[in-house]
């Protein structure tokens, strides 16, 4: 068995998913290569060193700068904030580093185009961690879609409603909390959540031509969670929503937020086409709903589908049908996915170039949300 | 088009429901005979002509000896206490009447045994009132086994939850709490809900060889509601569950109780057979739940048909598809399928001699809950 | 009691629902006034006698005008196609008649104008049809937004998914596809059903100040029902979604279709706001959806509330809790609604300037779709 | 930290359950304990080598009783089939080992007790591993149901459904297959699935006082997986039901199958109390039921509770609200109770004398299906 030495910057909630990801895989998959937990990264020395203990990494570093250039390491893991995706990507390929990176790829298109570039220009694989691909239930709906079961697509249908801000008196920026600063983030919702919604929409009914948005930011201002008797304005978008032409003629809604009171991580995409239905809500996630125009009319209706047994996407690795997965295992399964594609030197997907297409929009919907204006989105 | 003169006795909840089928029913159904609201009889005699007012009766009788034998009437519909359906059956039968009876038919098996032997020798049609035969997705239901879609029947399961008797300081008796009376309705749950889930096995499962039963009564007395002073012992069962082997070799589960918090009219029945499994639940009563196992393993799961297009039960008589029915529709397709039987002189189900056969199963059950035995149940 | 002339004009879908909604309603809903069911009138003369003599009409009319000006009747009930409303609606209040006319209320913005000034000259009372207000759960939603439950609301969601003109061969046009027919119809999905949605909309949510919106026509031409051998282009939107802003600051989605394959009538709206949410589907009428923020947060999550309790909108007058009433309900509700209102001599929504205040919406929705810009909506 | 020094003996599914158990229970819950892995015991060497390199087993052993007498082992973890249970445990008890046992904890009550009192006698700690127990929405029920929040009890009805032996052609009795074998299992649902829901059963709402029981094996005979010319009786119950009585005065109803098309995992429990409902489905089991009969009568229904904030059970430990968990984590779960109760020297549930109480209840399931009469359950 061949070691690949990941190098991991980051400690937060994605340098766990990836931790346990990468100590997980082998028990369930069989590859030839194997991670090894080589050295983690994150400012905080004595924080570090207990995430390395309880997880298994070999070694910590305290600059990302260092952990980039060590000759040992294999891949670097971007888990960090996104304003600082592509300082370390682009250090990471021009050190020749295989690069996995958290979602949304970067701050902006421009960015990501960079990073794409450089990532390519090194020639070494790459993976944007968009993880929801990996839900079996969403792999399913890739199936169908490409064995032609729905035909035509009219509608493409996404939400990705939350609600843990809702609360006026939650502060802004510090450590947990930079998902609400814009300096760090980029924007709110559309990087966070829509950009999770978009990646599923390219993968799942192809590029998006043009979008028309609208954002907003419910509470004006919040206190810093690092100075709480200094209150800023709150720039991000606390809610965002568009309207969307695909390519192919089919059309698009898109919203997220995270004022959906009760809806605590409802990502849900339903696609419509002309032989038949399919719809995905992440809140029931081992489900998909599917409808076949050509049942029998008598009993015709939308199959739950329990994605749990042995002949559906990744299950036969796991229990016995029946037995559920959760949030971690998309994780263990874009790893070995990767894995895979360094086993047989081939491409597997989304890397770079897909998480830039998913910026590309992104950058979209912001520009019609400031203008009014459709804009294109490719 | 040809009149059939009904008798209606009762001006409860079930004579409302069959007031209003009688005058619905040639709006939405071609039938060559027409009901005619002729006659209702009850006993408060301001009452009954306020009710006749209301749904256009067109005269009222206090007494059902004399509407028994009112030349001008042909058919006597029987809505009321279950302790007064037998002598009334037995008069209409020698009166020459057609009989509609509400269900459960009788106070016993033995009761309903001479109903069926009056009404038989009178040669007249007879219908008991087991309306939910009659909800789209429940004939659906049957038109599925029937159509042998399930195959050989492994189990059969029905509950009928309702939670409306858990206050303690509900009185018994009276006028409106009859059904808490065991002098007026004989049993309790296993007579009032219970016979619904009985007829339904039957019709979809077949006949019941023998069954093993239990009874409770939680609350011990209640204050009589025409004498709140007076308190008495509760002589009806507040809940029934029993154990059955159908003739068929299929096992049965059955329960029923007024005491399950929040299940207001919970009627379920689920059908697992070896080639696929149904489930319906009055709750969703416009949906029939229905799996397949010759679907494409890929895609298999239980699917929820809406019982509502054009090709359903009953259903292109009534709006487009999409557009639900109700409660009370059930009543006038039984009336609609009586009338078709009466037109083309031919017998339809459920007669007297299927509320026996209910009855018997009933009776099964009481006698195993006081006796901890099996009872033959046929 | 008083009686209350109505003369129908119109025998398809709606004058069946309406013609229903007259001959039920004094069954369940005590009134002093009694509707009767005076005349109908439509052009095909059997077919219009056929249809008086099933439900009861006293007279017949084959020509509107003479129907509108008969003196022995109070209201007039339009009931057909969206290209004559206005002109039966101008001469009704020309003639003094109380106004009732089913949705959409015009062909655009400017005809509901002038009909609303027209019938608030006359100074009759009038109601436009949107029937889905009735639905008990509809009205409960209503009352809880009124109450406050909710607070301040962030979010509106509204679907209105069908799919009965997938199928490419369905002709247009004609006595029964009217509505794919713009000289008849005006618009596709958006006067059908964005109508009932945007009106469901302003009740619950208040004014929308803007939208932003699409539409597509996917099948580009069709037959013509009453010509098969010609093909015509489709006029008509097959689609349509648009982005709004709220007078009070929320955010809208809204979209519709009848190219959702397996979505038969799904018409649903949630309201997200600072206290809790609400969701309401019309496949699943009986329920409404809840969610206390304030709920103990150990136990907190949706509510299904089945609203058929006698504590509910309307509910009291049907059978008992836990039996389901349907789609036809509506009207008798918004029939006996509108009595009521005579009886007190009080204004009863939504009237024809309702009607209108969604027709200014309707025309913003499809200006937009025109011009791909922001429309003022009010 | 301190280790804990493991004899693993099976290496069939659950001998994976456990040690994934094992590996992750330090990463996920802050323990002065640590398991170690160090011996795994299988008479199949190749594949007990290759299972201990896949899951970190330290050692490997082919004979039990050499496994159970190491010095160096702390706890015998028995994950062998049914018929085996006995011998082991009576061996670790000798030997002084902390005992952990899958379930059903024996053949028959009277293996079960001479368990039980050989690990009482030795003093040490054990477990039986009702994993279901620690799924987070049943530990939240048993929350519930300890805070009073049903008060008594009226009803309890639990369901275990699958469908996985539906097939005629499939073998019994092999290496994978010995649930199908009398010999090997003791039974068949009723000590497989129905042992599930008697633990949960006993554990939320107290002793079962009397039972009456059918059982059936439908289809009577099948080939050996170990010498497939060969046809044999099959000598399990292929489904059970039975009626209960709780020394509480509740009712209680239980079935269980493996013929019920399409239903995988379909463990299912609801409780009705006098103040409320509880219902738990393990096909959906990141969700609760709760319906309080105290809210607010416009507004009552039952809630769904999505168990993933962090107040509910276990779920601080893993990811974020939002995020589901599996069906490996219940025995992550009951590890990390188990060491708990090791570090503060205080007895944990389910332990070996509650998985004999379970055995008393099927043990009289059983007689019952054998005698037809009610049988006493402890």
């Amino acid at each position: 068995m061949r070691s690949l030495k990941i190098g991991l910057i980051g400690t937060g909630f994605m340098g766990r998913t990836h931790s346990n990801a990468y100590a997980q895989v082998n028990k369930f998959f069989d590859h030839a290569i194997q991670p090894a937990l080589t050295a983690v990264c994150a400012t905080n020395a004595p924080k570090t060193a207990a995430f390395a203990a309880q997880w298994g990494w070999e070694s910590v570093e305290s600059d990302w700068r260092t952990l980039v250039n060590r000759p040992d390491i294999d891949v670097v893991d971007i888990c960090t904030p996104n304003n600082t995706h592509c300082a370390i990507a682009l250090a990471a390929a021009e050190a020749g580093k295989i690069i996995i990176c958290e979602k949304p790829l970067a701050m902006n298109a421009d960015e990501a185009r960079r990073m794409v570039e450089a990532a390519e220009h090194s020639g070494q694989p790459t993976m944007v961690s968009f993880n929801y691909r990996r839900i079996p239930a969403v792999t399913l709906a890739k199936q169908l879609v490409d064995e032609g079961r729905l035909g035509r697509i009219f509608h493409y249908r996404a939400k990705y409603l939350q609600d843990w801000t809702i609360n006026p008196n939650l502060p802004q920026g510090g450590n947990t909390l930079w998902r609400l600063d814009a300096q760090a983030a980029g924007s709110g919702v559309t990087g966070d959540l829509l950009a999770h919604s978009i990646d599923l929409a390219l993968w799942l009914a192809g590029p998006i031509a043009q979008v028309t948005a609208m954002t907003e930011t419910f509470i004006k201002e919040r206190r810093l969670q690092d100075d709480p008797d200094t209150v800023k304005p709150v720039a991000i978008d606390d809610a965002c929503a568009f309207l969307a032409r695909f390519a192919n003629g089919a059309l698009g809604t898109f919203e997220s937020t995270r004022y959906a009171c009760g809806r605590k991580n409802q990502n849900t995409f339903e696609i419509n086409g002309e032989k038949g239905s399919i719809a995905f809500d992440l809140e029931n996630a081992h489900q998909l709903e599917y409808y076949n125009h050509a049942d029998d009319g008598l009993v015709r209706g939308f199959r739950t589908i329990p994605v749990w047994d042995g002949n559906h996407p990744y299950m036969s690795h796991w229990w016995v049908p029946g037995c559920a997965i959760g949030y971690e295992h998309t994780f263990i399964h874009q790893v070995s996915d990767f894995l895979d594609g360094l086993e047989r030197g081939e491409k597997r997907v989304p890397d770079l170039r897909d998480g830039y297409a998913t910026q590309l929009v992104c950058d979209a919907v912001l520009a019609s949300a400031r203008t009014g204006m459709w804009q294109p989105a490719r």
